[in-house]
């Protein structure tokens, strides 16, 4: 397939098999409609521009549509634009598919779901450990999926599976450096801390929010999704409400969605275990696009702020 | 019974029945052990010194009981205190009880509830109607005798009715106003909003919080119940997610405990109609204390800010 | 006149009246001179693009002059922009005026200012009623006109008129409700509290800011204008004091442009009736434009949220 | 008269004048009443315990009278307090007086006044002139005799004065630096920015808000009274305008009561003069009470900061 | 030696060796001077009242003394607080030493000293080594002794080394993690984050802040020492900026004390990890002094929160 | 040369000598490459479009370069845009430099600097004269030249060194009013309060933030630069401590990016006179653009407010 669309820079020619992600309409200054396109694959996205479409190219090149294109990669108001030069849609023949298209956890999805069984396999406190099979059981297959978010941090397929797996890791150090932690509840608020967001989310291709993760969020439909597993199971008892604790608190503040903040010890420690891996992972992502001695781009989610990578290792 | 507690002056003497809400012990000075005791009716409350007890004084007169004192109520520390001179514990032939001390919502609990039902009764979208009916149903009980809060507003038996109560009056007029607004949804949102507390609160005598309360709060528990209830009652639909919205949203920022904010025309309306009952049963009460021409106490939860009452009508 | 420029979608075509709300002179990519005009009627407003304009064309088509055009409403950058395909001036035989082209509140301005004048009638205190009548009275004419911004709320003709008057209505219930609260002093301090934007706005029509508007502000501006009106009169009191109190608080805080924070029941109650109806009146007019199961525009003085019309009645 | 009661230590003895700032009654652990008195003379204040009181004592002793006392300075909870050993009612034969006192400002009245009386004559702006010497015409008095607050700077006899003085030289100065500054539209404005508080406070001694003052502020109030006195002197024209946004803006920001900030250079100058004269008059005065290498107590309106006096010159 | 003083509860009666760590004189109401002492050994801390004290008494028990006492402890005003009964030096005989009643690091000082060594001397970077290996010889002693705070966490004797371990710990996983964090800086930035508090502390026993740590605080006067550090070797490069961006950005924030926010990947790291074991080591130790079923004291450095301990395992 | 480029209006001509800002390709909608250059001289900067270039235009045209250039002024989304007829590198035989085309401060670079000598001059403490001739002299050459800040205020060839030379001015006449100010102190403080920006900042062409700048900052570098010059200079004692705490306040707050508050009365004196004749810089140079009667462009970093200017004098 060539080198991917975020690999390429200004002036680059491209040629290759992308999704759209998005299209919409426009009229030029000369009164000929165009389309805007927002074009990606695993390795990036890009915004690119379709001039004198007729109306059948409107009808074809829609949304999560497999297209073939080449095309010149310009700079448009600072930043990358492709014009393209020939479209056409991907054929059965092509052999390409939507998930060859897809950034993807660089861990595979079974060996997530391996590492997630063996931790809940090891939990001693029977409680907790019935509560957190069941919702695995029950969401398995978009956990596998899932990203961890629309953007910003684990934003790809297997995001979610990977940020708890990364999780898990580092909780099992603290465990170890803090012995008074109570390991099974600090692995099952880990776990079960973004369950909630396979409902907020629509899924994993063009990601949006849906009604209910607009209107209630997954914070509180987790903490009543554990309400309702404990009830089904018929367990009842402090662990219970220990956990839609650690789930609900898990933001660290009111501000940033936790209307209630931590008061446990395993609450405030998922939620900096939380922190630690957002943040890594936001960062290295960043810094892998950039040369030592220079700066990352803006990252919204961390302040704005632009990271250097020095010179010297 | 006299004139209660809160009638009483600097200067003045007591006589009568009150209940103990809270007593600590001390040592004086001198090496004698003295206690604190926070007493009240159905007037107000005051700190109480009682001097040169014996361990039998602690073991009598501790949180809740019925006692009869005699003393003067002098200033300490710019707020009035109570010298006690005699004290016993009531007695079955002193005829007081515990409702005879406490203070209650203006309007009977009966008619409170009654009120309640027949609002229910004009609902028209059943679905609504059957989610409410089911819940008040449930907590019957406590909402006709619950405060509304452990202070600032509705702080007395049946609060929380009375509250409910008035808010739905100035829904009704507001839906005049606004024909827009859904009546029944803004009502259902309205009796529902605060039954969270009847789960978050110890009770109605020396209310303090649960644990449920503290580690999640009226807001989610009430949301989690709703779904319950739905759950129970199979139904489902756009209703069940829009009440647990109204619910989730009305404290109406993240920052005071509302991790979405209103989203739906009528959780806008719950969420101001709210503050407007809350905010003048505060001040309705602070300024009850005060003549024309003076200045109210810092009312804590509107600011900090004091009142002042004018001198003409 | 056919259907209003607010009703029209994307891909419409439009032929009708329009005023000009603003007009700015560019260059295009061929060095062609180009008008961009906001065109308004009573239904709403559009951008639209004027190419290759000669220097006539500049001296006719200038802010405020009616117009009749034909074009297409297209998208640009996300949002509707009309392509002028035929422009000319409005004739005295089109038989249109300013007035056919603003939008205006939804009940007469006659019966607004009636409804005034009966309230004013009612007042029991001498000092406020003469105080409250002689600022109507001065005002009379532009109060009857004006709106009650220049966006957010209420921004179409008699929008102050019809502000006060439903705020009026709220009142009413409220003091019904809340017997303790003075009635004169609350519907005195409503119909005082925004005159100050009769001076602090430029007028009807594409109303912007005066100069004392942008130097001293509709709330000090009436305050001051309250004690003129008290020295014209002669009355003197406590009443004055607190009228003017009234209108300097109503923002609330601050931070909203209010110095002192209310400090009196009415105040308060002022406040918190203003919020309800500016709110109200934004919430129904966004919400009029969208369909059931859509999400309205962001709306800017909401806290920029987006609110959802739910599906069932 | 001896050392003042500023200038003594703990475990030092007391003899000489003082002014009773405030006195509460109080019931000592042994139920027999004691006073807390305030006592005040122009070296500072320190608060006093007079055990063992009668009802005469009571009645002698109260808030502006003048006594003559013996007693020791002791320490309390951190704080100086003076025990009362001897105490009596100041005769006329003592031959003083509560002006004795009083701190004053380090600059006599007549000559604050004179200077301000240059200053206006020298003012080549009529409009502006007049304004400023009507108002300084009408309030004299109080002018030269009040403080600039209750607390924090200038908070002496003549307090006010000396503050705009004191800021009419900054004033010179920049004008001289920055000759494109308006300097009557600046002199005006200094002389006129705090008129407001000889209404806002209630006098020279046992100094407290008026109810205009808390129900309105100095701000307001000025900026009507510019108002006012324009309208009698029947000048019109922008200087009014201006006069008023420099009063109304001075404090810099909503927060700081200022609902309009500084939209005029002269604005923007005069609240920075203010801000540093308030300033340095805090700063000196409190460093003035200690010795090279120490700290002073923390300064509330200087976010509470407690500043270093460095040991070298 | 007993039961230290942080084991007692209110009732009991104490017997031992403390240390003074603060005394200050007062006047009873009886007039008789009295003492009030904060004494401590290695577990806790209380407040005690020595009544009727000589002037010898005054001169023997001051600040740092060590003494054996008799008292039985009351509650005043809601805390514990000592009545002394008998009280007197402690002489060469009794064998104790300030060191006894000083809390401790739960790990020895020469294990921790070791501890570091070994990590500066795996390090690769020869320029980071060479600066990190200087650093820590000149502050050897100081390093081995002093808390890490004066007061929140780790403030117990060895405090800081212990801190610093703690988190090479963490950051060693981390590492693990995420490879593509340069450990040598991670771990450089660890060591030297907090060192500039050996000079912002004035020691070991009643610590408090030096003149220079209150005006500059420890993070400039570190930035400060790497610049030295770095002329006296000669060593020049990247690396010494880099490592001076760490210690400047560690606390995360402008409004907690960075005026650089974190730039560089391990700057970032180094903030979380710090705020980790900061955090963890507040937590534990306030959880160790409560019962299951209990919630901590408020801890101040945690927002405030009381933290609750689950009862199950 | 002609007007300079920020003397034009909207409809001119242009003609004259500029230096490139900024140089940009893009491509346009037919498909040819354009430039869009920020084009500079001494009065002003604007956008330029340059159609249709070939690449030798692109390797000529580049940041730095002197060209000669004739187009017009249009107005591009409401700020003024050039379109470029002709242009030209400068030769030789232009006779114009670098120079010719930066605003320079309204005094000279050689009077700026004999300035500072004399107030260095008249410092009778020794210590502080020493440190602060030391490091004048060694910065000397970029102190005569460099800008006070990148934009905002002072933004001039030699605007750090006139801003130095007004602050000094204002500071003599508060050290006349305020006797107790140590005036050798506060001189030492605003002479070397930003002599950090020589390293912060990138030159006096095209300036940007240096990586050290970046990563440390104007402040924390200085408080370093001041130690090394007391270690090299041997002196020590409590004037270096100061001297660095004056520098390390000077921005106020730690928001502002001072983590140690002003805690000295020179430092909070210097932090003032900083702030006013930044502002009065910025605030007279947007007023000079505009005429009586107008508002100035909002000015960023005076909280985005936009200034008016008065009609009478």
């Amino acid at each position: 397939m060539g080198k991917g669309i975020g690999h390429h820079q200004i002036g680059d020619s491209f040629e290759g098999f992308v999704l759209i992600k998005d299209a919409t309409k426009g009229t030029a200054s000369n009164g000929k409609p165009f389309l805007t396109l927002v074009l990606r694959d695993a390795t990036g996205e890009i915004e690119a521009k379709l001039w004198d479409v007729t109306g059948e190219d409107e009808a074809l090149f829609v949304q999560e549509q497999i297209i073939r294109i080449t095309g010149e990669i310009n700079q448009f108001r600072g930043k990358p634009q492709m014009r393209i030069n020939s479209i056409r849609l991907a054929q059965a023949t092509d052999g390409i598919q939507v998930a060859d298209l897809l950034e993807k956890a660089p861990v595979e999805r079974e060996e997530l779901m391996t590492r997630l069984t063996e931790i809940i396999f090891e939990m001693q406190n029977p409680t907790i450990q019935r509560i957190v099979r069941a919702i695995i059981k029950k969401y398995q297959e978009p956990l596998s999926l899932y990203p961890a978010a629309t953007r910003n941090h684990h934003e790809y397929v297997s995001g979610l599976a990977h940020h708890i797996v990364s999780m898990l890791k580092i909780a099992r150090e603290l465990c170890d450096l803090y012995p008074q932690v109570n390991k099974d509840l600090l692995y099952a608020g880990i776990i079960l801390h973004d369950i909630g967001k396979l409902k907020e989310l629509s899924g994993v291709v063009s990601t949006t929010y849906t009604l209910q993760g607009k209107l209630l969020g997954h914070i509180p439909m987790m903490v009543e999704e554990i309400g309702h597993i404990a009830r089904e199971l018929e367990v009842d008892g402090e662990e219970v409400l220990i956990l839609q604790h650690l789930v609900l608190s898990h933001h660290g503040k009111a501000e940033w969605g936790s209307p209630t903040p931590p008061l446990v010890r395993e609450a405030e420690l998922l939620h900096l275990i939380d922190l630690i891996d957002a943040k890594m992972n936001m960062l290295n992502r960043a810094l892998e696009k950039v040369k030592p001695g220079e700066f990352t781009e803006r990252l919204y989610a961390m302040d704005n702020r632009s990271f250097y990578k020095p010179t010297f290792e």
